[in-house]
């Protein structure tokens, strides 16, 4: 499945300003996914496809990741409800990286800390602080479902 | 530096819940970064820094990644013109990504392939074909400066 849904990797100009989807999955089979709400732009989420996952994700619509901490395809949602929706997906220039664009379903919510999005904290620039000290940009958790 | 920026890894509840900045580098001394334009809140690009270019960027507020192809710091627009100046830097729960919003200097382009921002290819959800083919959102390349 997995295999013929990816082309193999050309050259330097195949990849870049083709149209043939060749992802490139690091020395431990993974791909960087940028995770954002399709309709406010937020950024919710940074995690991990193996290729696999983003067979399952591309097939079914519904995002699939890899977990590194279990070991195991974690489907988004599955337990707590966020299910994501995927409403548009993206490649970039090196097709090292992978762009979604979801709607989240259950109570709004991605962390698993209980805040809405996993980017609740804030490194300030320039700090004279060390170690730098992190700013709470959420500071209210989202009610349980 | 770099060691007094950054904090040592405490626990699950110190590392997801507390202000002290630790974040983790991978097994290639890599951490994750997320660039979006801080007025658009569009997804520019996806790239790579080192403990270095991290405190290089906390401490000066322009963008240095780490040229995982080149094996060097890598100050984003220092031969383009496309500066990027943090507007704000944000890290997640596990503190093992990061997230900054930035102003583009230069032309206000980002993807050295010439288009606006890196992630200029959709993979069509549901795709039957095989291998997936992707389509172009940007099909404009930003004029040279």
């Amino acid at each position: 499945m997995s295999q013929s849904l990816f082309g193999e990797r050309g050259d330097k100009a195949e990849i870049e300003e083709g149209s043939a989807f060749a992802p490139k999955f690091d020395e431990n089979g993974l791909i960087p996914i940028v995770t954002t709400d399709a309709e406010s732009g937020e950024l919710l989420m940074h995690a991990w496809m193996n290729a696999e996952a983003l067979a399952q994700t591309i097939e079914t619509g519904e995002a699939v990741y890899w977990s590194r901490s279990r070991g195991e395809l974690w489907k988004k949602g599955e337990t707590s409800g966020q299910l994501q929706t995927v409403v548009e997906m993206r490649t970039d220039c090196d097709q090292d990286a992978i762009w979604i664009k979801v709607k989240v379903g259950g109570n709004g919510g991605t962390c698993h800390v209980g805040y809405r999005a996993c980017f609740y904290r804030v490194i300030p620039v320039g700090t004279k602080e060390r170690p730098a000290e992190l700013q709470f940009a959420e500071t209210e958790k989202l009610p349980k479902e």
